[in-house]
């Protein structure tokens, strides 16, 4: 399978038409940005690293139950997905609070939550990915009453696999974004990717920070990072 | 009913300790403030109309069967008030797109919304009165899941008697801020106040700002508002 036009580049992924009609091509770029892009960066093999720790992590929720739309990985930095359209909607899942929660409700930078905290953020650039409730989604016609349901609850099944998971391999899931989409035949998928662009790790023992925060806060070696994610995820698949 | 020692002084009013263990005095302040109090005011006689229009707008609630926290009124600018512990939560009920939300998802302003939609914000002017959810809500320990239903709910049912009675009166209650209070049997009272201040009016016929907007965008002849405001008012209660 080939890659035909681009059909969408994001920050972190290029997306392909492919001769299949339902098909995609996702392609991970190395590129880093933070803050809304107002930091950039770039980090060779990174696109790499976050392809292959997206595609076993995907692996081992579809083994869970949870569906997403990657279908193969044809290259080290690009996997074949299905074709969906995707809910303009950042679902973020917290288990402790750090970063813009704690900047917003000024809560203690690595407070354990209570419980699982769903947070759902209007994806758009110009807007600057503000927060939203159910209500406003259904305002801007972004998702309906049962989607946000699914997205609610999609997103607490996907961290009741993931934190036990990474939480055997010494690290700690503080939080993650997630994005979804919708098929053709009105399904919700898991989409985007699963990488340490989009959650944080902080390593049990140390403390240390695992994820793009090496790159926001300039912590250095940020592929060191992405590595050491993927090379514990590969002990155990 | 006398004054005692000051409890607490916000932005739009003093509240005052009395001989009666239960009960405070609210005086109504001639102050203004606007963007977090970046921007600040006076508009002699505007604590006046203020507590005039409050009082009204709660005995129309209490009829209504919306129990608020207002025993009486004392003095131009002083009712007695029934003591509660404030929850700080600012609910804030919309029946037009306009102010922060218009800015904040792009909806253009003056856009009728296709629901009320109740929002929730907590109050805490040293993060900037962040918009929360019903989570994060519990998460900072400042209402029950009973209680935010509760809020909601009475959110709703004081626009579903504020809107109507306003339309009456020529003017479209685009949006309006309602605070609660808890007394000490676990009641919950709508409190603090309902007025120019805290709501949006435009006149039906001419769009016109007649609210605390004339002060936020420098509209000029901002106690004139308030008092058309009242005026209405008058004209039925």
């Amino acid at each position: 399978m080939e890659k035909k036009e681009l059909i969408y580049e994001g920050k972190g992924k290029k997306i392909f038409a492919t001769e299949s009609e339902n098909l995609f091509i996702a392609q991970f770029k190395d590129d880093l940005t933070a803050f809304n892009a107002l930091k950039k960066g770039s980090e060779s093999g990174k696109g790499e690293l976050n392809c292959k720790i997206s595609a076993k992590l995907f692996q081992l929720l579809e083994q869970n139950g949870i569906k997403t739309h990657m279908k193969s990985v044809i290259a080290h930095d690009e996997m074949i997905v299905e074709k969906v359209s995707i809910i303009p909607i950042e679902v973020v899942v917290r288990n402790i609070a750090t970063g813009s929660l704690s900047k917003r409700l000024g809560i203690p930078d690595g407070t354990e939550l209570p419980f699982v905290l769903v947070e759902f953020y209007y994806k758009d650039d110009s807007l600057g990915d503000p927060l939203i409730n159910d209500e406003h989604a259904l305002i801007l016609t972004i998702a309906t009453v049962e989607q946000m349901a699914i997205l609610r609850e999609k997103g607490r099944a996907v961290n009741a696999v993931l934190r036990p998971f990474f939480d055997n391999l010494g690290l700690n899931l503080v939080d993650f974004k997630l994005e979804f989409g919708v098929t053709s035949q009105g399904e919700i998928l898991l989409a985007d990717e699963i990488s340490p662009d989009s959650c944080r790790f902080w390593d049990k023992e140390s403390g240390e920070k695992l994820d793009k925060d090496r790159f926001r806060q300039d912590l250095g070696n940020v592929k060191l990072g992405y590595e050491e994610v993927l090379k514990r995820i590969e002990t155990v698949l």
